[in-house]
């Protein structure tokens, strides 16, 4: 199963707003279907939010028709807007538009820069591939035989399109015969945990028991877990990380718990230039993903519902953040500096 | 509304699972039927179920046809079982059931005693009532002008049958012109913020929003929250609170914050022979009230859930617990014992 695949022309994508009832293919051809995709979370997960606005950016300049290389640039420009517009918080979205951009400026005619635009997309995804690949093996040197691990949201293949992040550490540990098992929180408003690391996991015969967000304190405290690894979706300079909503809390009572508590994130999810937490964007969505459930009224009439989609986790919490790199912990002012400048 | 009513030979209730898409009210006459009502939680909430036992084992008294006294006080033993045998963490429903099977040992032919349990379940129904009011009284102290708080599950009416423990403070400091505002919490897997505190505080007209259990932590980290009010199944007598499971999480969350984590509960919930919270039993119901929401799945076929009903907070964390007879704080193991015992 490959959460997005590129044909050519068009990218193929599984509807993970469908999963797990049912499998649900689409094609995108046009690059405002993929921003549409990607803000309706039918694309989700800060790595494949790249690799999708990669390919969006790519879709877009192959369909425009320009006289010269200027209109095709300030053309481009509408296609890199409405894709930096789709969600404001996974910094990988910027990143990936930033290669984009830089890689339509170089030299060529248009049909020659076109052609590279496909190829730094797939190079995006191939890297995050490889990304995740090597993550997991930095990662599983944590993971000791016999862990039990919880985790939140989805950092697994649908999130990224490799092996996942904080999954993957998981896989790759499991595959070294460690004999893991997981605690799946099940991460409202949008049950990506019930919805989605369940099913992953489920299908990779990795044993999982699925938890609602309240439980996890619970858990830690009756000693049922050994660590907690989670994805990101923006990175700071200081370490602070930017998350599915309700990694926070976990951030919080693992470490009341003495529980380590991993962040594993593709370098391209650490924003130097973004000093702190506190200056993450954090996105807002409909409070009707909080008063409804498929469709149906959950709460009364004319309750208001707030519906932040992340939180920050200060980096006080964070006992290491895992790259495709290397692990790093404090004071990683300097070492997120050093891995990123170390390419 | 009124969760429960004794209507002379049967209990009206409002089916509280219904709530709020349609209030749904059913006549029990048997005391099965009562303990069937407790055990799917169309009657919830260790205060009204303390209030539905004693009337359940009323009903069961009155039903009895028997010819000695030693025959019809057997016959109770079967009555007390059944109510004993619902729901085994809130600690009133054995609280009440000891109160009615006191006041059954007292002398008088069986006419007069059956007339005396229903008056024992009466008047727990009515001190009820008013410890609410008097702890709203207390809570209400510890509530300054303007305060955000939030709550957790539904400590309110439907839980009590009489103003709430945890809401009948907020509503109490309401009423005095304080300008509360309140945040629930939409309490998976059942949803009792979301369904029943959302509904009673809109229909008080006091300003409430919903957030999922994850929130809880962002919310209280950016400063939204000035301290936490939730009620209580059972408290130990070291001032372990045993409430709906994600309590211990918002406990610990508090703490991390530096915002007052209060517990408001009639002293009839204070267990002094349970020691600490080790020792109270925590229910594990069905793991498909997680795996499945309004009977349709959202998690994958096969995948195991976990579903303890309650957790413990360990006393540590809990600011003050107030109770009819005042608030205490630290040492519990004291204050807890002489607050009893001062009736």
């Amino acid at each position: 199963m490959k959460p997005l695949e590129w044909l050519g022309d068009r990218i193929r994508i599984i509807d993970q707003t469908k999963l797990p009832a049912a499998e649900v293919y689409l094609e995108l051809h046009d690059y405002r279907e993929v921003a549409e995709a990607i803000r309706r979370l039918s694309i989700r997960g800060a790595p494949l939010i790249g690799v999708a606005a990669a390919y969006g950016f790519a879709l877009g300049a192959l369909s425009i028709h320009a006289g010269s290389r200027e209109e095709f640039l300030g053309k481009l420009d509408t296609v890199n807007e409405t894709l930096a517009g789709s969600r404001p918080t996974a910094v990988n979205l910027f990143w990936a538009l930033e290669r984009m951009n830089r890689k339509a400026r170089e030299p060529g005619d248009i049909t020659d820069v076109k052609g590279s635009l496909v190829g730094e997309a797939r190079r995006i995804e191939a890297e995050n591939e490889e990304a995740d690949r090597a993550l997991g093996e930095y990662g599983a040197e944590f993971v000791r035989k016999g862990t039990t691990i919880l985790t939140h949201c989805n950092a697994g293949s649908l999130a990224t399109g490799g092996n996942g992040t904080a999954l993957g550490v998981i896989k790759t540990a499991r595959r070294q015969g460690k004999g893991i098992e997981v605690y799946a929180t099940e991460t409202r408003p949008l049950l990506q945990g019930a919805r989605l690391t369940a099913w992953e996991l489920t299908r990779e015969d990795i044993p999982v028991t699925l938890i609602t967000d309240s439980m996890a304190g619970s858990v830690m405290k009756r000693g049922l877990i050994d660590c907690v690894i989670v994805g990101a979706d923006r990175i700071a300079a200081n370490g602070d990380v930017a998350n599915k909503i309700g990694t926070y809390s976990l951030a919080v009572l693992a470490a009341e718990n003495a529980i380590p508590f991993f962040v594993a994130a593709p370098t391209s999810t650490i924003d130097l230039s973004t000093p702190s937490g506190d200056s993450i964007p954090i996105e807002e969505r409909d409070p009707g993903e909080v008063t409804h459930l498929h469709g149906k009224r959950i709460a009364p009439e004319g309750v208001k519902a707030a519906n932040p989609a992340f939180d920050v986790t200060p980096h006080c919490y964070v006992s290491r953040i895992i790259t495709e790199r290397g692990a790093v912990r404090e004071p990683y002012i300097e070492t997120l500096r050093e891995l990123v400048q170390s390419q």
